[in-house]
């Protein structure tokens, strides 16, 4: 047969589950969408369609449900691993696991009488997180996230300096709004075993220094305050060697309204929707080695 | 001719403008998205192709960035009854001017430097706002609203006593978890003049009213859900004489676990995506005359 | 108490039900999207929480499934008809109902060996309809319409002669790109009994008529246009006595080459996304009674 | 300091050209959407905000009008490679070139008069291409795709004799609907110079095979039908390597309609949206090397 298979995956998509847990009238909730990606011994259903070694996709369905309820969800981060060591080890056709999650948050309302079991969807962000293994200890591969946090600063953005060929007819600036989406993915350096992390105080320690260093960087371009992101992330954490950044450049462009005899001194904009610029890096501890897939952020 | 021209409209839909204000180093930002739709006297563009009578949408573009210059952005409300006047007052063959509003929230970034003028979006509901005007001040309409507002109680939600038909197969339920996204709009009683609304605080008291007659209520159907949220607005703000509420009911199954040997205690949920019940009514201050269109808070 | 409860209505929306007919080898399929709106005497639900008199939406949900294997569905405008026709007679609290449904078109793969039971789906318009109906056989509103139609001119479109004011900076053009997505709904002026409409053959000639007219008219402004298609509707069948338009106008601005020491003679454009014009009227059959709600075409 | 900057790129994503072709009264259109990602020293503006190696965003957005006029769009696989040879030559900062398209079809408007320069938007799937270029002539990669073709075979799908463990509740069936979007990438072997491919004509057979092959697969698994699309293309293109197919399984449950004493003979299904199973793999050329990025097809 003149062609072959090359690397595969299968798995269910989006399963949508929420996690109740009543401590006594407080309530607290885990809200996610669980993506299953498993591949191995494949060849047999794709070139004869025989099933003997493929675990249904509804099955491994059903197995989100069931861990939900068998072991809870304490993170995103720490169910992707249990649910990545289930396949890797339930099935011998199964040799990689990688498990997507995204995770909605909710506050609670602070309302009379109901607060201890009712919620408000956050709507900034949503979490997200990855885990692949393959049965070996040193393969664990485990990435935490967000994206759609939308940032912007008003001022101490310039951009100039730049190459100016034939195509250039961009004014150089001196103040401008800088205003993105943020969208990341870091990986933990360490096992996720042993002496268990705490991946949610990880996971908003990091936020904070997203947004602490787009806030604090005086920007000359929009590439500097993402290194400036992504550095304080590494420098500050020493878990996390890597991370990788997709930045949008949402543009706000002045209004021009010397038509109309005003002058707009930085006052009045209009927020453009396409074309962007796009800006992506990953920022490494010096010595790390590169593992983050580079479009990994721009996936739906 | 055998055809005649009906209800007509036209306009500039969805100018994003950005109006920055700065008080020193302290920025302030209001972020909209504003569709203007005017009407009148229409006939011959519409017959023979004469524009004499039509103001292009292009500039009615413009004078929304204009007007943000000129006259800021107090409110949506505000800026919304600003244009309105303007259109009909200005032009003989407009007679009717309806301004419709999004305004997308944004908070400070609490950051060492920046916070100043660096903001992170809410992402939790969108405010909306409708005004309606034809010259004649007692035809003025303001509807304040909002959408995208996701709430949900784990607990203090039944469902039974129903009708059962040949079709029924829903197992009643003493308790389950009730999830809606607040779409609404509501309407003021007064004229958008003389003594000022302060629309932003009358925004977050009516917020506040829907999120804690959500929480408030030991619900039986989100139809008694739903009147709880309207009759709590119309009682406690005398300024509000109606409000329509779409509420979609985001339906969380319980999993069935069973097939696991796993009793599902109301701990895990699938969160469905369609089909929804959709739950839509108008509350009145007893007297007041339904005002606000039914299926507005259904467009996108 | 000083509230009272206004227009209401309940329901499940958007079942999405695919009906196969086999003839032998031969399948025909289709594709709905459903929609319920329900209504009557609904005050002990809102005001008591009684379900007493409330079919749930789950029924109605399963009434959809069951009809369609019933009587099968021979065109979106009956399946609904007949749907509403069982709500208002089924239940002595329901005194109105309203269908809405989305139809997705597709298109048989022109293979060997799989075509007679292989599709692709055509991805052009959704084809929508809606009927309302109060168990009075003079109350049937039957609409038909469509969303999502895409289509452009190059060229024969002109815009000028328009009112300039303060703010109006658009040059007049002789030769400008004319695009948009039609949205439309017309009402069929008959009752939905007695001899049957063919339900398919009207839509195809109406679509027919809205392109054809779209093609062949010499355009000074987006209005003329859409009267032209809306009265061509209405003059070509008889049996059509109201159309609805709403028609964005997705501008296509002639990118400026003039940096670069090229022209650009109607060649080049972008494609931009907002701000849109948007253009709504309704054309009606001389003598005829307008009935089609002015916001339907928007509706998402 | 501890960070570097690993792999990085920047450029304008989604620049919406539309290019017109007038051929006397006969007009041509080509309606692309381009995404341009630049690489090369990059290391001083991430660390410096220094822009002196960097060609603005806008730039490049302009570049893409100007070439769309000084050499029209052949074919978005040759418009692509056009830009990439300009971008890596035309800045020696600049080492690697990315550019990505899509592509919006049309069609002719059958109408008299107007039919030649009246268009409709085909609405199936969405063409691709995507062009990698660093300068050296080995190191072209050309890449031609599409997105969101929706698929369903009526029947001739079995899905049986696959793993049961402790989660497994799927019954298997000898008769289900299988339908699909199809999204996939493959790579032409050639360099893209010298004898000219005609990519249209490419693409026309890629895109038939695909749909002949779903058509004409009896289906034991997705899998299988994957493979046989895949290896369909690869068999019958000489100039095609490898393609890499995306497909999620739009699950049609089979209604359950015993609870109304009616059986459900393959008749009636429910079209569910999430989850959904997710099958992907890479078919290659025996002796070929896999080069296409695994989840492109998956992004948005």
């Amino acid at each position: 047969m003149p062609t072959v298979l090359g690397q595969n995956q299968y798995g269910k998509a989006e399963t949508r589950v929420v996690r109740v847990t009543r401590e006594g009238p407080v309530h607290h909730i885990r809200d996610l969408n669980v993506s299953i990606a498993l591949s191995g011994a494949m060849d047999d259903v794709h070139t004869r369609g025989s099933n003997a070694g493929v675990l249904p996709t509804d099955t491994t369905k059903n197995t989100v449900f069931a861990f939900a309820k068998e072991y809870g969800i304490a993170s995103a981060e720490e169910f992707a691993v249990r649910l990545a060591r289930h396949f890797v080890s339930q099935q011998e056709t199964i040799h990689t696991a990688r498990i997507r999650v995204e995770e909605y948050g909710w506050d609670r309302i602070p309302a009379t009488g109901g607060a201890a079991h009712s919620f408000v969807r956050r709507g900034q962000e949503t979490r997200t997180a990855q885990v692949t293994y393959d049965g070996d200890g040193e393969s664990w591969q485990v990435l935490s996230g967000l994206k759609g946090l939308v940032v912007m600063n008003t001022t101490d953005s310039e951009f100039h300096g730049y190459v100016k060929d034939r195509y250039t007819t961009l004014p150089e600036t001196r103040d401008r709004i800088l205003a993105t989406e943020v969208n990341a993915f870091w990986r933990h350096a360490g096992r996720p075993e042993g002496e268990k992390p705490d991946w949610d105080a990880s996971y908003e320690r990091t936020r904070g220094h997203l947004l602490a260093a787009f806030a604090g960087t005086y920007s000359l371009s929009l590439q500097q305050t993402l290194y400036a992101m992504g550095s304080r992330v590494v420098d500050q954490e020493p878990g996390i060697d890597e991370i990788r950044l997709s930045l949008p450049n949402k543009h706000h462009f002045l209004a021009d309204l010397r038509p109309f005899g005003l002058d707009n001194d930085n006052e009045v904009y209009f927020a453009a929707d396409r074309p962007y610029g796009l800006i992506e890096a990953t920022v490494l501890r010096d010595g790390a080695t590169a593992a983050v897939p580079v479009d990994l952020t721009n996936l739906p």
